[in-house]
């Protein structure tokens, strides 16, 4: 195949022409913006549209297969993979200012949103309606809802509400060879054909441009009940977990932190951490008020049955808040205490998160790493933090990487379970795929892209 | 493309050389069962074979690419729509003897199975765990959890838990090529490259022959609670729907009857039917036993503000039996009653369910035909069956479906929510997906089957 062209000043007039001079971003600083997101990774893109129309994409599609150059989609620049960065060169094409919710629809339970919809605003919006849409990433005050899609994204509430895909019925797709089609349903329920709605979520803009997003809806619940607990030492942290979880309570976040993260933000807790070992639990339970308000008691003395040294019920919105501070305060101070790190987000199955994160000391020790573990307990889903002492030292972390990947393939884990692949860890993909499935699916990229112009060397190398 | 060959002396001779004399069916009666699901189509396969082993199917693939005939999966041929029939002639592939439950892990709410199990043992095995596998098909007696992954199976249970598609978390495989691959994670969570899971799931055995599927498990409700509630009329009954739902309950099945099924099975309710018009709604809620008690004694209050004019609480097994027992007899009755008959299972946005009810009269009128609709109101899934007088008005019979899918898809629904295309819908696919969407599904067909020989001619004309 032809090698890319180069955004000659020719593609580049047929561009403005196309999609109007307005939609080209030459803002030095905006530009800026565009070689990033929170991978770490930075690539400078030959040029920057904003599109805010399907015609907009189609007339940039047909260039990029005249001429064959790489179009890159992106939402709100929040992924940890690189997968909206322009490392093979050409045009980031931003769909952020796609970002009209067409309709919701309470009587159906079902939204029709653009993709650049701010996913913390569409929670929000629904929420004024008594209605809930669960996925709720991190990055969600900044991510879109088309990038949510396009990564499959995940967060707390996936224990009990599972991820992106759960509420995705249908999509909008500008296919790579500029046809725009409709996937899905706009119903509860449809098997008609293959599933290509489940396919496109998930794929990280190499298979198609989502220029609307059919949603799912459910009655949002009343209230949320919150709780954080202390434990001498991990696994007695855990085995309340699977106690809680053994009795029946789902509850909608279960979250962890090891104990070099809670060492880090222990200040923030009104009590004093029970010795180096110890770890902490964050649960909520969400549903009708007075049913929680017990759920959260019971669950409550299931910790302390299993041997917490301290409770901090959250019974209202304002502890409930300066509880998730302590959390999201944890990335915040790795991240300061560290020249460079690599943030990881494996996958092991509940039982063997214990033994994943006691065997880390022996991977710190080989590699002169710090790993810090935290993340979504209930459903294994552990970010890993890896830091070191200098930057010099990214060669060494990249194999205490490695190692610990292989270790979490042994448990039958996965090496992402929320933040994809894109360009920051496809070197890792053969680890965890055979041969035989990345051949099959790099078939079914060239069976919607026979010119790789769409977002080309993402996933697969 | 080379037509396909007959199964040949010589390609008979080689099949049963690779797969042991054992393996092949030779008994007429039991070759008859092969001709049939529950479509009512007829196809006499060439031959059929009984695998016990990856190895067999391999070696059965290869032998239909060197010589081009078709290979047909096939669970427990309980499917609505013909899609383990053998249409295009070949070999039918039967998985039913891949029977072993690998394992259920209570720890990580999590089982792997073979593709043969019966459903309905499989859920039987799990509860024994105190575990929960909510997919439930009309057919789970006998249906397998290989054909309900491969149809996408969904059940009355759908409206709380979702299909088949959301209990799937991996597979394992064999391509059309022979190629074994495993799919997906044996977590709850996983974006490592592309979905094939859930490409293959529903793509009803045209990609690849499932070998294994990795089950997510959810804790047992403690139990389940169960009413019947009749109204004056349809619009009626599904405006309770509505309002249950819209105050925020979660009913694990919300099944409907209109006029004419009740008619058929009204004798077996313990009172007589307030009329010709009159409508029944059968609702259950699972959980907690405190909370589902109060919950369902709600949901019959709320009936009875939108004017129900008979409740009837089942407050233990044998009337809850009693009850799903009426629903179970419409099916029956409506075949009783009738020559011909053709089983749709259409879906509309709930919103519309009670105008597409009332827009029935008209068909029948139109083509002379009697159309029964029940079904899961709660996700706007109706079944539709449509019957004639005699078998010779069979064509009359499809004109009037072909006007009744128009209508379903200008209300925004789809053509099947559970049963799926198979052979026996394929006419009516281009109706609802535009020409660039089954161009790329047939692309994707393509990039894992070549040689077409798997499932030939299913789905796609």
């Amino acid at each position: 195949m032809t090698p890319y062209s180069p955004i000659t000043g020719d593609i580049r007039k047929q561009i403005v022409e196309g999609l109007g001079a307005e939609r080209i971003v030459s803002d030095p600083g905006r530009l800026k913006d565009y070689e990033e997101d929170a991978s770490g990774l930075r690539y400078a893109p030959e040029l920057v549209v904003e599109a805010e129309s399907v015609a907009h994409i189609q007339t940039l599609l047909a260039l990029a297969n005249r001429y064959r150059f790489p179009v890159i989609p992106r939402g709100g620049g929040t992924g940890l993979a690189g997968g909206c960065l322009a490392a093979s060169g050409g045009v980031i094409l931003s769909l952020a200012g796609m970002n009209q919710i067409r309709s919701i629809d309470p009587a159906n339970l079902l939204a029709e949103v653009e993709p650049g919809v701010i996913t913390a605003t569409f929670r929000e919006k629904v929420r004024e309606k008594r209605l809930f849409y669960p996925p709720d990433p991190a990055g969600m005050d900044k991510s879109t809802l088309g990038g949510n899609a396009a990564t499959n994204a995940g967060g707390p509430a996936c224990v009990k509400y599972g991820t992106t895909r759960d509420y995705v019925l249908g999509l909008e797709v500008v296919l790579p060879d500029g046809n725009l089609i409709r996937t899905g349903v706009k119903t509860r329920k449809g098997v008609v054909g293959y599933d290509l709605t489940h396919l496109i979520v998930g794929s990280e803009g190499t298979l198609g441009v989502i220029t609307a997003l059919y949603l799912k809806l459910i009655p949002s619940p009343q209230d949320v009940a919150c709780l954080a607990a202390v434990f001498k030492d991990l696994r007695t942290g855990l085995s309340a977990v699977s106690e809680i979880m053994g009795r029946g309570h789902l509850p909608s976040a279960v979250e962890f932190m090891d104990p070099k993260c809670l060492a880090l933000v222990g200040d923030l807790l009104p009590f004093r951490i029970p010795g180096e070992n110890a770890t902490l639990l964050i649960i909520e339970t969400d549903g009708i008020r007075e049913q929680i308000a017990k759920e959260i008691e019971a669950i409550g003395n299931v910790c302390l049955e299993i041997g917490a040294t301290h409770l901090l019920p959250a019974p209202d919105r304002e502890s409930r808040a300066r509880i998730w501070d302590v959390r999201r305060q944890v990335s915040l101070r790795i991240h300061e205490s560290t020249p460079i790190y690599m943030a990881e987000d494996i996958v092991v199955p509940i039982s063997r998160i214990a033994s994943l994160v006691d065997a880390l000391p022996a991977f710190e020790k080989a590699y002169d790493l710090r790993i810090y573990a935290f993340g979504h307990a209930g459903d294994g889903n552990i970010h890993l933090n890896f830091t070191a002492a200098a930057r010099e030292d990214a060669e060494r972390m990249l194999k205490g990487v490695v190692e610990v990947f292989k270790l979490v393939i042994e448990m039958e884990g996965t090496i992402s379970g929320e933040h994809g692949i894109g360009e920051a860890k496809k070197q890792f993909l053969p680890m965890e795929l055979p041969r035989e499935s990345i051949r099959i699916q790099k078939a079914i990229k060239e069976a919607f892209d026979p010119n790789l112009i769409l977002n080309p060397g993402k996933i697969f190398i």
